[in-house]
């Protein structure tokens, strides 16, 4: 039933759309999607390139499903490439690419699949920012979808999250990232009259001891523990003999769903306030984590990997962060697509056979999904 | 008995011998000992311009007393001078001048309070590097003196240790200095995958918070306790999602008689091998801890002070280091002089009474020392 999703998938492949460039990708999606029966709008948010599209079958009670995805790169790298990045290349059935797998390959397979005809309402958010900033991307797209009652149910993300064989992992959240830099203030003085000065390196010591003699928790049940990092302590005082007036140390926390930016920032404020009571601190949070609960949704899922994959997949939250942190606050949200062993690699590659088979993965998901209720997810 | 200092002092003042220029110093003082009897020997180390003068009275008993000082001075410096630095200038009352507490003025105070006959021996061991690196200075001076058959019963030590009124602190040792640079050595990673990497920070801080959680001591009998203060931590990782290969911290201890360089040494090394075993150590000791204990020399320094100041002189092992850590190896030696109160700052000045009155005071010095018996000090 699905296409063949190659000459797509080289089609895109072939546009230069290194973040912020499209050269004409989205026009290449457009163009697959409008025989399909979909309304296309170009979205263009400080000057990033974002299409939506949306099909909508008249008289089914079918659910909305959005797939989600970009069509923007990371540069090619000086890395040592085989073949022309953007030359959409297939040796040996091998696909050859700047986004083979993150994720033309996905959006040419996810558009593949779509059937002639379906139940319910079909959508896609493409944007050109993922790689990015983000800022003009995909939280804007959802702002214009909110505004035009086109939320969808639930959301399938076409992110290259299998590790090993294609369907063998779904992530179903992804853990926050909070970055602090803490200066902590003495006062400074020579080093042979301590007693005059107030060693800020000292207070800062206790700081970072306390926060790293313990986990923050043992992880939850579909997160691995919260983990925080020291990543930089600087001082740059030159003399032996001078105690000095500062020290600051910079933290990032990878955060599970026991915490959030707000949360572990009062946990910060508390351990500084006990052993260092001058201080800055400055606090910026890149998402907060998220989480969609195991439910008709990510079970759909599930059966649609058994079916078109045959194994079983494990839910997952690994890994750094994605657009779905922003799609979470809208509506259920899972992410599941090609082997991501390559991206952001030289030679980003995916076997001819693995597209087509991701393909029918994402069938399979249009299949189980379209079928559910419309309600509850 | 004895002479006016001022003049001799405002020679030596009116000589630029910024370390380590000499600019006709130790000319000046050989000048002013040739008429009193004493041969004078110059001494150059490695450039280092010193002098040696030495006066035995034939068919006498006494014991062999030293007076250790230095004719180098450190730079005026960028503050507001209100008078030309090596000018020597006396205004209302007041010498000015860079060296007129620190020591020029406690040189000529000795050379001033030298009698023109005494029982025993009296030396000079006056050094033009005790400002600076002092390795061509009083150590290579000494070790002369010893191959001479020259060193002494008892060495007093002319640095300005006065604290408020003239003569109301001796200093009967000195802390040591030993500073520490510690490297731990990790394994970088991705601050998203922690259990990849091994953070070399959280190392460090369990380092750190384990020197600094209790002092080493509480003091002893003569000195303060043992100071060990962290001067610098530096990382310089800028990528908030990189964890570090390496960290480094910077520590200096001031140490009493309870401990030696070798011993901290050890301590370092054993919390080192339990938190950080990849580590790199490096020590270096400027000085170790001195003590002159309590005997007949100490105790007829204490008389000279309450005979020409009318005060009880408190004993003290508090500041920096001075040369008297050399002089300690050979002999009991302490220090007593001026008031120290601008010394290295702008307008480095001493009453010309109180430099009178540091010639009555290193008069009755040699008054009371050299009717002492030659040994057992």
């Amino acid at each position: 039933m699905a296409r063949d999703p190659l000459p797509l998938a080289q089609a895109l492949i072939r546009c230069a759309s290194v973040t912020p460039a499209d050269d004409g990708a989205l026009a290449v999606v457009e163009a697959a999607l409008r025989p399909l029966g979909f309304a296309v709008t170009h979205l263009d948010f400080d000057g990033t390139p974002n299409l939506f599209a949306i099909r909508t079958t008249p008289g089914t009670n079918g659910p909305h499903l959005c797939f989600a995805g970009h069509t923007d790169v990371v540069p090619p790298g000086a890395g040592p490439w085989t073949v022309e990045p953007f030359g959409g290349e297939v040796r040996d059935g091998i696909l050859y690419g700047r986004g083979a797998t993150d994720m033309k390959g996905g959006v040419a397979a996810f558009i593949a699949a779509i059937p002639e005809a379906s139940p319910g309402t079909i959508s896609l958010l493409i944007t050109g920012d993922e790689e990015g900033p983000a800022t003009g991307g995909t939280v804007r797209v959802l702002e214009w979808m909110q505004a035009q009652g086109h939320i969808p149910d639930m959301c399938l993300v076409g992110e290259p999250t299998s590790k090993v064989a294609l369907g063998d992992t779904i992530k179903v959240g992804r853990r926050g990232s909070l970055n602090a830099t803490i200066t902590v203030h003495g006062t400074q003085g020579h080093s042979a009259y301590p007693q005059r000065a107030d060693n800020p390196i000292h207070r800062l010591v206790r700081v970072l001891a306390t926060l790293t003699a313990t986990p923050l928790d043992t992880g939850s049940a579909f997160f691995e523990a919260t983990s925080l990092q020291v990543t930089s302590v600087d001082v740059g005082n030159p003399a032996t003999n001078v105690i000095p007036g500062s020290a600051t140390a910079r933290l990032n926390i990878r955060f599970n769903d026991l915490h959030s930016s707000a949360s572990l920032g009062e946990h910060l404020r508390g351990v500084l306030a006990e052993h260092a009571p001058r201080h800055e601190l400055e606090l910026s949070c890149s998402g907060e984590s998220f989480l969609t609960r195991p439910g008709p949704f990510v079970e759909a899922l599930k059966r649609a990997v058994r079916a078109a994959c045959g194994r079983e997949p494990t839910l997952d939250t690994g890994g750094g962060t994605s657009d779905a942190r922003f799609i979470s606050r809208y509506c259920p949200v899972a992410e599941l697509g090609a082997v991501g062993a390559t991206m952001h690699k030289a030679d980003e590659q995916t076997p001819v056979a693995e597209l087509r088979a991701l393909t029918a993965l994402y069938a399979a998901v249009i299949a189980e999904t379209l079928v559910l209720p419309g309600s509850g997810l």
